[in-house]
């Protein structure tokens, strides 16, 4: 059976709707050829993702790299058969390449990555697609000053992660009001109930407290979709979290709010019902609205750079002349810097005065560190971050993330090795030759 | 000069007034001698060290093993000179070994490591020190079944860090009403101004969203200071958060609550004015108060262990030859385990079935998982700590520093190497043996 509904706009609620069916059928149709994958924790956010794509996202999926387009990243990776569900809908890849997710060889790995055009991180290591989102923002609001809008879909169970709330920190802290964090409240993890289940009204306290603008809504209302999504880009000044409540698994009743679907393949023949339940294989396309065009505040271009010279004889610290190559290299108008409320020791203050508008305090939020540089990254810029070589192993996921992203930033480490003495052991960086060459694309 | 005060009862509030001049007199002189140190950031937590210590605290230093003694636990480990001035007034160590502060060889470290017996872990990383005690009191809740309580002072700069809200979830999720953390709000970090400066109700709000039980004071102000902790030994059903508001340098003028005195040792002459304002060298003598007698509801024994066994023909995945040893394991009454949302991966959830009580679901949050593993191992657990081995990643530096508390704990990664096949890198533990091998005391 295949329904289409060519009598109405793509850009209709109702259409939203069907879209909304297709994704979860496409989600369990790749996913069950595949024999695995997360088609429930697709199904989940499969209207939230609809109405975005129908109503709101401005993307021209010919031009990937066009500085306009908005950015949809996927914090929760797992839910890749909707990533490329949506893929197919919006026309960027064929029903034919959407059936070899997982296969070897094709570049829809189980959870995605830049491999594909679309895709500007890797995920799939839960509470890192927030915080780089929010690097994004950053770039958008205060580097860029172009108008797009940073949408990121999470799952509730990596709310629990530190690394969400140092995200949510700095959205506030900056005012990131191009930032727009969806929350797919389903309720349920890997192993049963998450931590708050359908208790919408923590996280709204918690993201209001962070300085976000929370919208509470039923994920699968296409009207109140619309609305919060309308709302998130009204001027509100602050960044907005949708807190959507969701069902795991939504549209299929045998497995529907379910507790052990996580991370499941739905069996053939329980595919085969679960599709003639949500009406069918469709093949709506979604015409995606292009973004207007504009140039970013800042050229991506290089310029002469004087860096500074020492003879065999000046006794430099090594912090001292990374922070005077640093201030040389600002020559170069993408250069951006961060740093972990530590740039008088490592001498990242000597850019931070001298280009003010291109650094980035982060305070000591060292996994929020490393994600302002690949957010920035994303954008083109060329980011230098900064702290004590010990702190970056508290970002030790963040940039093993990083190298699968195969993102090009620099992590500028001082104090290495036993050179901090009287301060102990906790101030030493005494792994990171060992855990930073480990990583995939370190140099 | 040496003032005296013979005649006050060492539990009177005047009494704590004068502590808290000799605990940064003390600060002051032994780092100076040292010429380096963090005077400045334990001179704003003096007066709530000093009311604590004298009215609150119930510790046995005779005693540092007794299981009824209260822990206090120093996340802003920076404030050593705190510590160890609280030591000597304590009758722990002598003025003599004080003035030994950061020189090689002594046992007092630029920040506390469990070399010293009073010192459960190690800290000096920031945003260890209150997941750390999440984890003691956890213990003390649900396994020792002991009225102890857990003290933990806290910087402010660290509460940027996501593990801090990692801890303070874990506290409100399960309700540790004998944990109270201390927050020494004295605005100024490293470089100059905290991310919330004086904004108190800042902390108050996200804390209470956390499911803390906020109380917010003059941290100068004994009386106030005195209330606040009554307050939190009170039957309050939550942890308590005493969110003080502090003066970086309290007690003498010249550098009180003035930028760039962080991390700075007072140059002797310096020094010499500022002991003079604070009223001179003394040698107050606290009788800290003794806990009551009681034993942990479980026995630190070894028990038979019939652990299974397979023939070589026997296709068994690791990961179910780990949860079968453990569930085997749990006949030693110490055994604990804790997992990451993911124990129906790591076949934990036997041992969950199986001792309900000794195990603890952290959700997804890595630094948590492993802080509370160290917390328990400080109470004389044996616990057992599993996720995805690629996700430890994200613990790393917590590893680290539970190294250097050369911490008696047991981590379990699933999932190693490429054998995850079709979910991407993402969730491949690539980088783990190069990482994990260069931790000190790891084995």
């Amino acid at each position: 059976m295949t329904v289409t509904t060519e009598a109405l706009a793509t850009t209709d609620l109702e259409f939203a709707r069907q879209l909304g069916q297709q994704l979860r059928v496409d989600s369990i149709r790749c996913s069950t050829a595949a024999g695995s994958g997360h088609p429930t924790s697709s199904m989940s956010a499969a209207d939230l993702i609809a109405v975005l794509v129908t109503r709101y996202l401005q993307y021209d999926w010919n031009k990937p790299k066009d500085p306009n387009n908005d950015h949809l990243i996927f914090s929760k990776g797992h839910a890749s058969p909707l990533v490329y569900a949506m893929f197919k809908a919006v026309g960027a890849i064929t029903d034919t390449e959407l059936m070899t997710y997982r296969k070897f060889g094709s570049r829809l790995q189980g959870h995605p990555t830049p491999a594909i055009p679309w895709v500007d991180v890797a995920t799939g290591s839960l509470g890192q697609g927030l915080p780089i989102s929010v690097g994004v923002a950053m770039a958008g609001q205060k580097l860029d000053k172009l108008p797009y809008h940073v949408w990121v879909l999470c799952g509730d169970s990596e709310l629990a992660e530190g690394s969400i709330w140092e995200a949510f920190d700095k959205a506030g802290f900056y005012q990131l009001a191009n930032l727009t964090a969806i929350l797919d409240i389903n309720r349920l993890g890997q192993r049963g109930e998450t931590e708050y289940g359908w208790t919408l009204d923590t996280y709204r306290r918690r993201v209001e407290a962070f300085g976000c603008f929370p919208i509470v809504i039923d994920g699968h209302d296409i009207t109140a979709i619309d609305r919060a999504y309308g709302t998130a880009l009204s001027a509100t000044g602050k960044p907005t979290v949708i807190i959507a409540k969701t069902i795991k698994g939504k549209g299929f009743s045998e497995i529907e709010n379910k507790d052990g679907w996580h991370g499941k393949a739905l069996p053939p023949d329980m595919a085969e019902r679960a599709i003639k339940e949500l009406g069918g294989i469709r093949h709506l396309k979604v015409k995606t609205a292009k973004p207007e065009s504009g140039q970013p505040a800042i050229k991506h271009t290089d310029a002469p750079v004087t860096l500074p010279t020492y003879t065999k004889e000046d006794k430099v610290a090594t912090r001292k002349a990374y922070g005077d190559a640093l201030l040389a290299l600002g020559a170069i108008p993408d250069v951006v810097a961060m740093d972990a409320e530590v740039s008088n020791s490592t001498h990242t203050d000597e850019f931070a005065k001298a280009y003010p508008d291109r650094f980035f305090e982060i305070y000591i939020a060292e996994q929020m560190l490393v994600s302002t540089a690949v957010g920035m990254s994303v954008r083109g810029y060329r980011p230098f971050a900064s702290t004590f070589a010990a702190f970056f192993a508290r970002a030790y996921d963040f940039i093993r993330m990083a190298g699968i992203s195969e993102a090009n930033i620099r992590l500028v480490g001082s104090h290495a090795g036993v050179e901090i003495g009287q301060d102990g052991p906790s101030q030493m960086a005494l792994e990171d030759l060992a855990s930073m060459r480990a990583i995939h694309t370190s140099t």
